[in-house]
């Protein structure tokens, strides 16, 4: 097991109804005036936005508002927001959303204190060294940005989205509520859910040795959102269900599926490869969702990278769906292997298609002509190699996109 | 899934020699002047203490010592070590050893701001409105208490041990290094590995439906422990093995293995049956280690239990030892159920076994005369019934007890 540095003391108040609590938790914990930060529709059309409002009024937090957060949360809506909470000189931030809103109200409670713009921190490295406290409502399980170390902000203006980590901008109130789910669209939530997967996966195979007690709890994540996906996309109103995805969401991403298994006791475990492979997919083309492109890069890179620690595969193989290889006088112990790897890859995928994700790039509409452009942008965000797992070349990101096609 | 509260804000800094930066951690984290809690002697022999009080001086972090903490701490010393604090004006307590020493320092931290006597806060349930900020450095994996919400404090005068909890005293920060318990001996590793398993266990048969998620995590520390604990027995400086046990035992006792598990939100999952029926025994043999008494009473518990939900004892069979009924015409259902349910708990039992812990109240030197003293102070201390997976009378703990002889 590698030294690790774990921290996540958000406070988690999960369950029915919870939504309604959100005013008497951040006043319990001393938010006085919050700027209250929400998206372009959804959670006023559904009625939480207000429920969130007359839970803060019954509790006497006093809020201002900043709605508008599109997805992929663009800088000068954060600027904006900054301003508008310096004005009003609110002592926290609260974001009722998803991941992108989540982020954008991150980006604001860091940016708030700082006396340079708040893109510094993006596009220069400048390290964060104060934060107003952030609480959320959660509406979209998917990114686990409710209590992740992680903020991506997209700057049009220079094409970049880009990401920052630290441990200081970790919500302190996660309030999470799964019936708010019940009316997620099925697409969207099979995306949260490849979202979720991925998460767990880019710790799991991050090109360390085996931590049983990490690795346990990362294939007991992924074996509950299988068993329980399909039953919320059977009754989008299935209360369990829901609430699996939810928590295992939460789970996946605040690096509790990570300890002792990253190189550097202060990194995130593992290399990331999928998320920048699937990146460049849905920067070129926004109207791929970040979970879809996922669905299609991460077998593909799987079955590119597996033969680096076919072990790491098999342990997966067994773990998640009982897949063992069967070496006899008929199938050597190296054909074994790889029919157990590429099994267990082929069922990872076609799970993700079982809850009507893509499985390749044509079924987005894309050709071999696509592939340069990507690659190109690659480059500039990732270098010429990169990865934990395997080291991956640009020419070998060309290999797994053309797999994808 | 049921409602809950999440809230485990420890920052922990686990790996190896660790412990030499507890200093610098704890300057970052704003600790000046701690009381600095510690046992009666181990951590002093290994040098542990010197190598915190350097890494203290080194950080510039002031302390006054307040060292002899005994097993099962008692009030007397809490109230020493509070009048010590207070003369000294510190600001934190930082505690260096195991269970007993990280609960003495919790009282202490939360004795020190009370205007009346700590022994209210477990004698009247006085609530605990303030706390001073604990650390901890970590030497004897098994209590959890390095993360949890849980402090028991024995009165000597009174002849009772008691517990109290409150997130509020949860530590922020616990150092973990694997390596200071390379020294352990056997059965003190036995013993924590088998009261961590019953944390996990409690928790498990809380007497509510399944909750994936969680049920995973709670099997796959089981599986961990089972798999790595032998190796640490047999190799005590086997890195890995040390270092599972030490998470695993951190993960067995934080909640993170009993969210949605608990009938109400702001309750620990499970009726902490198995715990109570031990408390008795080693309150009244204090020869008895916690975890050796777990061992021989928990699996009488289960065997006297599982009729009350055979599925979930199933499902544990299943998850932790790869056990499934099967029923065919010589062998009914029922009949296949009950071989499958005894036969896991039977396995469990032998685990605990293997690791040297004892089987029946016999191997304590313990007779039938032994059980009515139990009784009286079990009456005492939960009544005349308790339980949550299901409701036990006296007469069914004097059963449970015989099955023990």
């Amino acid at each position: 097991m590698r030294d690790f540095v774990y921290y996540s003391p958000t406070r988690f108040v999960f369950g029915r109804k919870m939504v309604d609590t959100t005013g008497a938790e951040m006043a319990a914990m001393g938010f006085n005036r919050v700027l209250l930060v929400y998206g372009k529709g959804s959670v006023v059309r559904s009625g939480v936005l207000d429920r969130v409002k007359a839970s803060l009024e019954a509790a006497g937090v006093l809020y201002v508002e900043a709605g508008g957060v599109r997805p992929n949360p663009e800088v000068n809506w954060v600027r904006d927001a900054i301003a508008k909470a310096r004005e009003n000189e609110v002592d926290g931030v609260l974001a009722v959303g998803g991941g992108s809103t989540i982020d954008a109200a991150k980006a604001t409670a860091f940016g708030i204190p700082y006396d340079g713009d708040v893109w510094d921190f993006f596009a220069k490295g400048q390290k964060i060294e104060k934060c107003l406290p952030i609480a959320v409502v959660l509406t979209i399980p998917a990114a686990g940005s409710e209590a992740s170390a992680s903020c991506v902000i997209s700057c049009d203006a220079e094409n970049r989205k880009v990401g920052t980590s630290g441990d200081i901008f970790r919500p302190k109130l996660a309030v999470m509520d799964p019936e708010l789910t019940f009316t997620l669209p099925p697409y969207q939530t099979a995306a949260g859910v490849t979202d979720m997967i991925s998460h767990i996966c880019e710790r799991y195979f991050s090109g360390v040795e085996a931590v049983p007690v990490t690795d346990n709890i990362a294939t007991g994540l992924v074996n509950a959102l299988i068993d329980e996906a399909p039953r919320a996309l059977e009754d989008p109103e299935d209360y369990d269900a829901r609430a699996t995805i939810m928590w295992a969401g939460m789970l996946a991403h605040n690096d509790i599926a990570g300890c002792g298994r990253s190189l550097s006791p202060t990194a995130r475990a593992g290399g990331w490869e999928s998320h920048a492979l699937e990146h460049e997919l849905s920067a070129h083309h926004p109207e791929i969702t970040h979970g879809a492109g996922l669905a299609v890069v991460m077998p593909a890179w799987m079955r590119y990278v597996w033969r680096s620690d076919p072990q790491r595969f098999l342990d997966f193989a067994a773990a998640v769906f009982g897949i063992e290889p069967v070496d006899d006088e008929f199938s050597p112990r190296d054909e074994a292997i790889e029919d157990a790897v590429e099994v267990a890859i082929d069922e990872l995928q076609a799970f993700f298609r079982s809850l009507g994700m893509p499985a390749t790039l044509a079924d987005f509409g894309l050709t071999a002509d696509d592939i340069d452009p990507l690659l190109e942008t690659l480059r500039v965000n990732k270098g010429e190699c990169f990865g934990a797992f395997q080291k991956l070349t640009l020419e070998d990101c060309r290999k797994i996109y053309e797999s994808c096609l």
